[in-house]
């Protein structure tokens, strides 16, 4: 490590959180002069309007558990932020969630307009892959790891990822899934891209196939948890702390695990995805520390 | 060549688009049986729904000017296409162009909803890099090439090229650009694909550092000539033929060739860019037959 990680789990994530946001602030900053700087000011406006940039800081734990340096990485780790963001924006469109307000600030198209909203969830999205193809990076990471980077990426966004889950979340609205249905459906909307980033810190940190089996493993419980955290907050979390509408769901009939098993239950569930991703990551012993730690964090988080 | 293509331009161009087709047909049938296949389908909806395949055609003719067999490369020519389907999908919704009509046919979001239609051009983009980053393709590309093409095509769809262009479009809806202005707009909302198109098809086809420059001159052409064909279809061009409603750049206060100059100097501008398109590949001589017959035909195109 060029600088040594904090052990406390909320100074780690702000440390964590303010290298990533340092790389995602170097970004479309010469695109803004241009005839398109709309598009790159409103890129730049939801890339940088907060979060808690789980998903490469969730990479960032698994380099540090294969005794790779996480700060290197953050370059190929900053793509997660990017779809991430740009499934936000679209997910807010008027045409899909019709959100207004996100971390408390005016959603992308209530600042920009549809037209502006959807382009720049596309070009964060396709960014991604610039960033991740960048021959900045030659040297840091073999062009086969970078393939691989590539295509797990693209799987956890897409249609059998990410994108098939938000179909399955529209289609299901006001229907009443059963268990296995809404775990299905949360294995994709939130589950797949959480479980992508585990998978690529551990190709780009070299993990061994048994390594990479445990990270992977960890990351199907955590991106599970983490939904399971948000339908909890959804129905219990105060709107000023989540900067948005709380009880968003219930009022949309959205399918959520409180709704399905009531609260109690959903947050013993929560709990036993917890154990299942510390056993998962056991192996590693202290080097899974932060691993640890994130994961405790995402089922008591507050926001 | 695994078979001979034929030398007349419409017979070759039907030649390739129905190698191109029938690889695209294979895609997203397992998806169709699953909780979001009502995605898959609308992918597929637009993605079969007819259309030149210009993008990898022209990738096609580039590797045969140097000496590749085209068709052993479709599955990685095929993202053009996906790309190119994705923008039309979001293009076409009432948030941009609101166009309910596109090669004769409802445009995805009539038949599907615009929720659906968003992610099924989020999927589409996701899916050019799936396809590009797969495992069976190892032996055929190395995987610095791979990393090359995923930049170029990355790149090409951008904010630094074909979204960039559609802000600016958007931007300058009811405001008279000037010719320069024009031309960047061009360049980038439909020129850059078209060039990233010939590139790839020159990374693939391991043009060395000249053969690479004359294509990507070739392709800079044929993007600008493109679009003033396209523009002066708008103008002249025959409704039943297009599958589009005809005169719809003026309807809506679109800055086109034909609206700048006239009818005349706009046809004259686009032999002037077919004229250097045959000069930039007229080094290749007889293997860029099909080059030439291509460039010639996109600017006297009826459809």
């Amino acid at each position: 490590m060029t600088d040594l990680p904090p052990v406390a789990v909320e100074a780690y994530l702000n440390w964590c959180k303010n290298a990533v946001e340092h790389f995602l602030e170097s970004l479309f900053e010469k695109e803004q002069g241009t005839a398109y700087g709309t598009l790159a000011e409103s890129m730049r406006y939801s890339l940088l309007a907060g979060g808690k940039r789980i998903r490469p800081v969730l990479a960032m734990a698994a380099l540090e558990s294969l005794g790779a340096d996480p700060l290197v990485y953050i370059p190929l780790l900053a793509p997660l932020e990017l779809i991430h963001t740009y499934s936000l924006i679209h997910d807010d469109l008027p045409a899909m969630d019709d959100d207004s307000l996100r971390r408390g600030k005016p959603t992308n198209h209530v600042i920009y307009g549809d037209a502006t909203a959807i382009l720049a969830g596309d070009a964060l999205l396709t960014y991604a892959f610039t960033l991740l193809s960048d021959p900045d990076y030659d040297k840091l990471v073999s062009f086969e790891t970078r393939v691989k980077v590539i295509r797990e990426l693209s799987i956890g966004a897409g249609i059998n990822g990410m994108v098939g889950g938000q179909q399955m979340d529209i289609a299901s609205e006001g229907k009443a899934l059963d268990l296995p249905s809404l775990e299905f459906l949360h294995r994709h909307k939130t589950g797949a891209l959480i479980r992508s980033s585990l998978r690529i810190g551990a190709f780009l940190g070299k993990a061994s196939s048994q390594e990479f089996d445990r990270l992977d493993r960890y990351g199907q419980a955590v991106g599970i948890a983490f939904q399971i955290a948000d339908d909890l907050l959804d129905v219990e979390g105060d709107a000023a702390l989540l900067g948005k509408a709380a009880q968003k769901d219930q009022d949309r009939h959205k399918n959520t695990y409180p709704g399905l098993m009531g609260v109690e239950k959903a947050r013993e569930m929560a709990r036993m995805k917890l154990d299942e991703a510390l056993e998962a990551i056991a192996f590693f012993g202290d080097r899974a520390g932060h691993l640890r730690a994130l994961a405790s964090y995402i089922i008591e988080r507050r926001n």
